[in-house]
């Protein structure tokens, strides 16, 4: 089983698992959902990052003792990740590196798309040289913007921006995009390889699984 | 179709096909082989090199023209792979940075096997503060060695010195590791994760190829 953690609280099991389900559905694996408890409202400054660290950690140590065999952060600013890989002897995957690392694995010029103001810190230092813009689609203040026709029109417009700017690759800072299965409207609108940063971890974390179980 | 690179030329068609056929396999996706011509030993020094890095440029080329979505360049050393890059618009794929990156998803230190004297820089440069070793099995000059039972118990001799010294996740430096399934056979004997070239390469290639015909 992979164990996969979001940071943010809801009893919503359909956004609990929607993480998850996108996983499974691509790869073929099982996946344990669970969030951390009392942050209706996630990760969204210093102040609730570190509230949420320890709580990632002891949640992680819980999926490990559980039987998890890999365990996925998914948020793209890697939240407690290198300090979760410290109380784990399991692999530890983080969205924002694993698809940022993927976006390295092609060396081609990135663009990257969020709805936050700023670039996590950790896609930042690993994108380096090959990062050339950080973009959000105008007037989308959050995922169900995204989701109206005005909305998908600005994220493509937001790509073809970035395109102009000689990117060849795009990369999602925001798992929110997986949800509304924005990466592959751009891919057939766009021709152009598109990074979704949970299909990127769950492409790391279902290999590890599956070679591990063998 | 994914277009795969062999850096040593040969007629035998079962040597040849012998990356692709393990990629078409694993992540079921169509691959063709080619090699480049009049190199019978391969890249052995900075000579041979030299001498296949335009030859990898042309075939590279044609393999875009011939309607190649993604190229990979199946070898642990990414013999002219930022090269390739700029001559053809299609992503390209190196064996080496490739598992390197892979490595780099997972956090922790890395110990890399391989049989020649020396770890290829990329992997060097790419694995950074991660890297804690570079082993060649004893006894061991080619991978046909590696097939005796004898070499095998090397092989896993080595990996276990790796593993005394802290390295949690084991990384080839050798494609020829996959054609003898040595990966399969650590997983199974050391429970640790094994991040095989061949495989990587084909784990990102193969996702790319997917995405791009959607």
């Amino acid at each position: 089983m992979i164990g996969l953690i979001r940071v943010l609280t809801t009893a919503n099991l359909e956004v609990l698992n929607e993480h998850g389900r996108i996983i499974s559905e691509l790869y073929a694996v099982p996946v344990n959902n669970e969030c951390i408890p009392d942050q209706p409202f996630g990760i969204h400054n210093d102040e609730t990052e570190q509230l949420a660290n320890p709580k990632i950690v002891a949640l992680g140590q819980r999926m490990e003792q559980d039987g998890c065999s890999v365990i996925v952060v998914s948020c793209a600013a890697d939240p407690a990740v290198d300090l979760l890989r410290k109380h784990v002897s399991v692999p530890v995957i983080g969205a924002g590196s694993a698809a940022s690392y993927m976006a390295r694995m092609i060396g081609k010029p990135v663009g990257v798309m969020g709805i936050t103001e700023t670039l996590p810190k950790v896609m930042h230092d690993i994108l380096g040289d090959l990062f050339v813009r950080y973009i959000q689609p105008e007037g989308v203040a959050n995922t169900t913007d995204l989701m109206t026709p005005a909305g998908r029109q600005q994220a493509i417009q937001a790509a073809k921006t970035l395109m102009e700017q000689g990117i060849e690759v795009i990369v999602f800072a925001c798992t929110g995009f997986s949800t509304i299965g924005l990466a592959d409207v751009l891919r057939t609108e766009l021709n152009i390889p598109v990074i979704d940063a949970v299909e990127a971890e769950g492409l790391i974390a279902s290999n590890l699984y599956k070679q591990l179980k063998r």
